[in-house]
């Protein structure tokens, strides 16, 4: 069983997100530029790394800023993301949050456990779930960091987009020299993007 | 006439250069890291873009702290820079500073200049002492930064090297939206860095 980060982008300038989040603007003032590399008819390596966000994964983690935009008690229960009734995660999924709540059982097979844990504690839950498949780390930018941190990712796919953020959410801050922990490989792409992969040293 | 830049390293987090310059460690805590990709027989893709750094080149701009660690008067009159007897640009070399001084003739047709300009004055300095060639922007990143601020720079050649240093001088620090002013191409290579080629848009 394996920890996972697939395309996770980030800006020159290292944001994993903009500023100032909201319900209407889930990457604040980055809106789609960090992930067009993603979205409009990719081909080619975005397309092989794009794909390599599902097979073999039983369950994700998620910060509560991937879920919802804001922090503390949740404002309703109504929302349930960003995705829509059938979400694309397709298995379980634990949001990470100091206020817990029931869980919400979605179309497709996606269920969002709300959880109150440390990122090993979550490792641990998220592993349970995912019945001797991986985990995904799904985001955004604090919550990579962390798990980073804790040295609790085995495999992380950034891309690097050639735009200038500004503003938003580092994911690199408190992590130097984390590079000794991984093999590093990258692949440049006709959209501009780097595709960097860091593989843990065993 | 163009003013360019070639080989400028950064790190994942945006790094430019590391934090503690002394005239032993001209890349303080970073050392050699940000420059590995560069030096050691180098071959394949980083190599056609190292080559790029010299033809066509009549003159560099560098900053202070590219010349010699530290700010404010000179310390000392017997420093001429990182490089030896014989340095590697074979040009003028325009050295921004406060202080200015008498030029030092080196061997091998670098001659340095000590001269208290803005961005836009020392552009009109250098591309008058470059006899029709093009004007290298030599570094290191707060000069970079402030001639990217100024709309001087034509053609930028940065290097992504995927370590994160944690601390030193921001290259990308406000340049938000710089990607609006050029087209950008990205290249990967086996030493695991990413060529990222900015020109300006005309």
């Amino acid at each position: 069983m394996t920890v996972r980060v697939h395309n996770f982008s980030v800006s020159l300038d290292g944001y994993g997100t903009g500023e100032g989040q909201t319900r209407e603007a889930p990457f604040g003032h980055a809106g789609e530029r960090l992930h067009e590399w993603f979205f409009p008819a990719r081909a080619g390596v975005d397309a092989v790394f794009a794909a390599a966000h599902d097979p073999g994964i039983g369950a994700e983690i998620m910060g509560r800023n991937k879920f919802d935009a804001g922090t503390g008690p949740w404002p309703d229960d109504d929302w349930v993301g960003w995705w829509g009734d059938e979400p694309p995660f397709h298995t379980p999924v634990f949001v990470l949050t100091h206020h817990p709540r029931p869980p919400i059982e979605m179309k497709g097979g996606t269920t969002f456990h709300f959880v109150d844990a440390e990122p090993a504690e979550a490792v641990q839950l998220a592993t349970e779930a995912a019945g001797g498949l991986d985990v995904r780390l799904g985001g955004g930018p604090t919550t990579v960091r962390e798990f980073l941190a804790a040295d609790l990712v085995d495999h992380m796919h950034v891309v690097v987009v050639p735009i200038v953020l500004g503003r938003g959410v580092r994911l690199w801050d408190g992590l130097e020299g984390l590079e000794e922990r991984f093999d590093v490989e990258t692949t440049g792409s006709p959209s501009g993007v780097a595709h960097v992969t860091m593989t843990r040293r065993r």
